[in-house]
């Protein structure tokens, strides 16, 4: 029996997540599921950027430093996330890019195992993940060969020369979640180590890096996190792992005594050798203040949300889209995260068509439509309006329209 | 024959650049002389930033990447930094930090110097520098010697195995400036390249890469470029070296064609393949906005006034204070950069005390007092006052209060 949209108003009237959306300022008339790539602006957010610019930069000057503790901003936002994952509050910090995180992080594991050269990860990985691997492997050609194994295969390819494994938690194009748990303990039992890409898990999925006994993890700001545009990735070093890592970038930040301006690097106790030149206080400062709006949330809560709004969505654009070429690309079970992909032959003008009929998606070549999932600031109504829309889009032939066809994308 | 303060208003009243200041906010009552650490805040900045996470994050979300042109910004951005270290606008870029750009430059380079084995630099130069490239010998063992020589003897340590000269041309604690020209034709001569860090010479001093046909630089955002705490840094890449860097963190961004999600890497053309992770919109809107104060501004005049207020400073503060133990630090001639640094044996308490009273300079480990020369928001009397002050602390022994004795420091 389907849903109409008097259930969906009833749902939302009984929603606990209902007043989390008053927390964002959202556009008038748009139904947004982009929050995967990029999330919403929280209002908090809004009024702590003109504080950070005006106030902390303005007229505290340098001393905002101390007197506004930017210095701490990479530990303090470090610390909020790894509540969403599972981690503890000296296992993660704010810092850099997801690519530089990576980059760090595979480079300065290969100290934790000696005499191991390969590093696996899988075709099809968002792209930087691979990217930042194939570099890797050109810089060290004589420590580190690269195997990129389909999914079926790949636990069988990790063997005792493995060092680590690259693996992204939920998959950029169909949303699907692979179990952290089971695969974490399957690389380990050869004794090689698991980095997680956690970028489109977290503030998506629940995540417990430390019940997984997971050895690293990176993660991006600016989709779930709300963090803003371009904002501070973030990486997890398990704490066992903290004093052996040897992170490449060795920068002021990460030194043991940055302040005393020696000559000779001593890289930092703890999670803190991770960093590397001055953090970017402006964009940690609008990521710390978007993970304020976690503090009322609970995951499991959002998590349950999620898969509800998935599924409502999954049926009201099958039913009304199948027809019109439709295939759906996400899981239909909670192996999904937080988004709905579908697969059309026509995807480019398919979503620049949604796009002008104020259903924003995003399109992901060659044939991807995504669809996030963001509970925070989603109603149900939302997701049966988006559902109906694309199914007029798609009924009209509104698609079709020339100005709708292929150029050059960015996003 | 000494100046007085009258003389130093009748200087600001026909200060051509006396308007600049006006273009920036400042607190009341503060004299600052620490722009070399974090520059002031441009009012249209603050603007800028207002509208950048409110309309274009808060409204336009995903699709400000290409109706606001959030991906051109590392571009746009470098091309108005060129203009400032006379290099082409296809050299430039901003991006990441100064450290992990350095990074990327050095074992880049490596690539245009192949059998090449030797990075020479100089001992007190900035850490962070000394600290990446500690950090890239013991990444490359088998490919990079690092050998930090004094810069009395560098230029004859440069030799037929040199790949790469690092110096930064401002030095951060004495303000000396290296003759670019001379240097890079030395370092040249032998078939070495030479990397720039410019971090203390953009919009400080009049820099010319392309006349003095360097090779590679790096700089920093926030300093005399005013883009805010932690702003993106830049680098540049002569033209004529584009094609063959080989920057060792290959990231989406620097491939040739990243929204094809490709899962091999290919290095874009150009400059762009030195770019790694997704731009960091806010720190990069904040930087291009401050850099349009530089658009009504003449470099040499900027340069004129500031070697004018560096020599009434250093008179009237040598004047008051060498009976207190100052000795001046920085040169006295026009080999000084933007600012004027003095030796003082108790440093760090009398930094304290000045900053308490209302002049705000930084104290660099271990004897040295920094005081920026910011032309564009300082006036003739500021210095002036400045000086006054400093001679009226020292002279009432006030440094040697106990709130001033030495804690941990930050800035």
């Amino acid at each position: 029996m389907t849903l109409n949209r008097a259930d969906c108003e009833a749902l939302d009237a009984k929603d606990p997540l209902a007043p989390a959306r008053d927390r964002f300022i959202l556009p008038e008339g748009l139904i947004y599921m982009v929050g995967n790539s990029l999330g919403a602006l929280p209002k908090e957010t809004a009024a702590r950027m003109d504080r950070a610019v005006r106030q902390e930069w303005g007229q505290n000057l340098v001393t905002g430093w101390n007197r506004d503790n930017w210095v701490d901003l990479p530990y303090r936002v470090g610390a909020k996330i790894a509540k969403l994952v599972g981690a503890g509050a000296d296992e993660v910090i704010a810092t850099d890019s997801t690519s530089i995180n990576i980059f760090k992080l595979v480079v300065g594991a290969l100290a934790l195992r000696p005499g191991r050269s390969k590093i696996i990860t899988e075709p099809g990985n968002f792209p930087t993940d691979l990217y930042v691997l194939q570099g890797i492997r050109d810089l060290l050609p004589d420590r580190v060969t690269l195997e990129v194994v389909e999914r079926t295969r790949l636990l069988d390819a990790v063997d005792k020369d493995t060092a680590l494994v690259l693996l992204t938690q939920v998959h950029y194009k169909t949303g699907e979640v692979l179990d952290m748990a089971r695969v974490t303990r399957a690389v380990q039992a050869k004794g090689a180590l698991i980095l997680w890409d956690l970028s489109h898990s977290t503030g998506a999925i629940p995540v417990d890096l430390n019940g997984a006994n997971a050895d690293l993890a990176v993660g991006c700001g600016y989709k779930f996190l709300n963090g803003g545009p371009g904002a501070p990735a973030f990486l997890y070093v398990a704490k066992r792992h903290q004093d052996q890592i040897a992170p490449p970038i060795t920068a002021w930040f990460g030194h043991a005594s940055p302040f005393e301006f020696s000559d000779h690097y001593q890289p930092a106790p703890g999670i803190v050798r991770n960093m590397t030149g001055t953090p970017a206080v402006l964009g940690l400062s609008a990521l710390d203040a978007s993970l304020d709006v976690w503090d009322q949330v609970d995951m499991a809560t959002v998590r349950l949300k999620s898969l509800e709004l998935g599924n409502i969505f999954i049926e009201q654009v099958e039913a009304r889209c199948t027809a019109h070429g439709f295939r759906l690309a996400s899981p239909r079970d909670d192996s999904r995260g937080s988004q709905v992909s579908f697969y059309h032959e026509h995807g480019y003008p398919v979503m620049q068509a949604l796009i002008a009929h104020g259903v924003v998606g995003d399109f992901r070549a060659p044939d991807i439509l995504r669809f996030a999932i963001t509970p925070l600031y989603q109603r149900y109504v939302d997701i049966w309006d988006a559902a109906e829309r694309i199914g007029e889009v798609m009924e009209s032939g509104a698609w079709q329209r020339p100005e709708f066809a292929r150029r050059a994308a960015v996003t």
